[in-house]
């Protein structure tokens, strides 16, 4: 089957919005075995869509849309889709009743122009939304498959995951099933030295690195029947895979450092609390991002100036006054303060330089120390990062889980 | 003049790569006044796009690639377009010169294929490029512009700067002038509610409506011969618009809520600090996010535990027991709590449950309340929300930051 993807909105011909939309989906579309040779964008203008979607059926099967499912005059793909298709719009009861305990929980007055988002193509696969008020819609006819979703990512991801992709890989014959070995640290030439010959050797399942943010993603991609067949294929080349890269490997999958770290904090119950002064409450909101962390996360403390550092952490005025805030004996006293203080077993602190003022030749912009007071003793590293102010910060919280999840391993946690 | 921008690369399609050059470009074409209706990626394969730039050449009178300029064998983008022209490819000395001088500076050696980068379609105009290895060539035939780019931004952007821009704007009689009214809190469905008349009547400026992330935005757009022709078509109806939104307008152009509030607070030196509990750290990082933060913004606490409620702002017992840690009177005392503690003008709490876990029927997931301590009195407001942990945590942040705006418009700050 070939599928192609349309964007609908203005915004995007504007430049207004990036258009990571049409990426995820490639992504999805690929994985799935389907192939994809285009993909276009419009805006929102009816007479267009209808031949996008016309000219995108003479060569494609499946036509997937994006945007123009809300509720003003100018969200038209329902309407041009059922067109297209020759259908009629009916209330779906199902969908009137989300749209409003969504207004009544939102506290918001559902307006005349909210009720056209109730209404669905006659016959047509409605894909309840759980986090917005438009519904998705497959129109499958003819071998033809329509799927329109909307256009917010936060609703087309997980309307995507649950209804799209179990359709779709319902209708094909292969699936490429991919198992993704997460890597920190060690950069991606290094990642490829230690598994070249499995590269050059795999056919199926096939191995592939590349670069995500500052970590390596390893993936092992097999072609199969079903998943079944594709992870009898893929766990032995796993194995090798892990055995080669030994703990730079910290995670599978769609997960993070801090999503694993985490995990182990819990599952083991220990306690910790943050202090922070260049993250500026980044890395407690990284902690606190994981559901269950209230559990072991007892405390966050975004000290940016002095006097916070000294009346919240105890960190000596001498020091501050000798090393400055931006050192490691700075690090070193914020993150036993913070944890003495709250009574955990470990305390983290980071300070640096975000920029992108700042900055000095002893001290420039992306200078961060980060300090580590686990089992009594305390641990600082000294960091170095390329950058402006939100990749500094970024970089800085990885850094900060990296660093932590090799020092549980040092500790057998 | 009606433009479309080609993006050549099967990464593209695969979603190995997100297409920001399609949104730098849209963003061009935009103020240079040129309408772009159509946006299409295709893969590395000559044919498909021979019909894809046919077909864009159909609707539009200009054509504007991206990518495919490489040296290797899938990069056709150069050949393609000398087939639509039927143009031979001749050697450019100049474009060799600076190929060979390339290579040596970075002490490379110039493989064969290398050598093709140095071929130009005979009698085009060749964009030079200072940033890498392609050179970009404009073809003007016919009243037909091909316009092909390099695909890495750190080339694209530059070599579109230089040649490019200088080269469309002088063929261009109307320019298009866009001033952005953003709108926080009332959902789009109600401000076009608001706005409908106006929208229906405008030509020229036109007004449209979109939702970006949790606010709205008004885009007033104005053809014209220049600037000022275009605002004075644009600023009556601007001014019309703020008359109907009222506060619920916060800003113009490329701004967020949390940075106009964080401006209003570090121009009038108002202190601030904050204790979270919901929102994790997410709302320290807000302010932090903004340079020049730490003039004002002293402190904040992620307060999750209610032992460290208690311990760090001091909030009661009693209060807890009785009204539980997700209540008002519990924001009401956070909020104080911290700004007491850390001796700041201004106290920010937010408390509730962000979920999966922990709802119920009184208080369920989406459940907020955030406390704002100001000038010796606190507000607390009660707030629901749709969605997942995250859009629920984002969602409470916006909420403080509007709340907080629309406090310092009542104090006149």
């Amino acid at each position: 089957m070939k599928a192609e993807i349309i964007s609908v909105g203005t915004e995007l011909l504007l430049g207004d919005t990036l258009n990571s939309d049409a990426q995820y989906l490639s992504k999805q579309i690929c994985s799935l075995g389907i192939e994809m040779y285009h993909q276009s964008v419009v805006g929102d203008n009816a007479e267009r869509l209808k031949e996008v979607i016309t000219e995108a059926f003479s060569r494609s099967d499946i036509v997937i849309t994006s945007g123009g499912l809300g509720p003003t005059e100018d969200d038209l793909t329902k309407e041009t889709g059922c067109k297209y298709f020759n259908k009629k719009l009916v209330n779906d009861e199902k969908a009137l009743d989300m749209l409003k305990s969504f207004f009544k929980k939102a506290n918001k007055e559902m307006t005349e122009n909210n009720y056209k988002q109730a209404y669905v193509p006659e016959g047509s696969v409605v894909l309840y939304n759980n986090n917005g008020t438009a519904p998705g819609i497959i129109i499958d006819e003819n071998s033809k498959i329509l799927i329109m979703l909307p256009g917010p990512p936060k609703e087309l991801i997980p309307m995507f995951e649950e209804y799209v992709r179990p359709y779709l890989a319902a209708k094909q014959e292969y699936i490429f099933v991919s198992r993704i070995i997460r890597v920190s640290k060690i950069g991606e030439s290094k990642t490829e030295y230690l598994l070249k010959d499995l590269i050059d050797s795999q056919t199926n399942p096939t191995i592939a690195t590349y670069v995500k943010n500052i970590e390596v993603i390893v993936r092992i991609t097999a072609k199969a029947k079903n998943d079944y067949e594709a992870h009898k294929l893929i766990d032995p080349v796993a194995k090798e895979v892990y055995k080669r890269l030994g703990n730079n490997a910290y995670g599978e999958g769609d997960t993070t450092v801090s999503e694993v770290v985490c995990k182990r904090l819990i599952k083991n119950n220990i306690t910790v609390a943050v202090s922070e002064s260049c993250t500026g409450g980044l890395l407690s909101t990284a902690f606190t991002d994981i559901p269950g962390i209230s559990q072991i996360f007892v405390e966050g403390a975004v000290t940016y100036s002095n006097d916070a550092k000294m009346r919240r952490l105890g960190v000596k005025k001498e020091t501050l006054y000798k090393y400055g805030a931006v050192s490691a004996e700075t690090a070193a006293e914020m993150a036993e303060g913070i944890a003495k203080s709250a009574g955990t077993d470990i305390g983290i602190s980071t300070t640096g330089i975000a920029g992108p003022g700042g900055g000095t030749p002893e001290k420039p912009v992306g200078l961060v120390y980060i300090g580590l007071y686990i089992k009594g003793k305390v641990i600082t590293k000294k960091l170095g990062f390329n950058g402006n102010r939100e990749k500094v910060r970024m970089c800085t919280v990885d850094a900060v889980f990296d660093a932590l999840r090799r020092e549980l391993d040092e500790e057998n946690i």
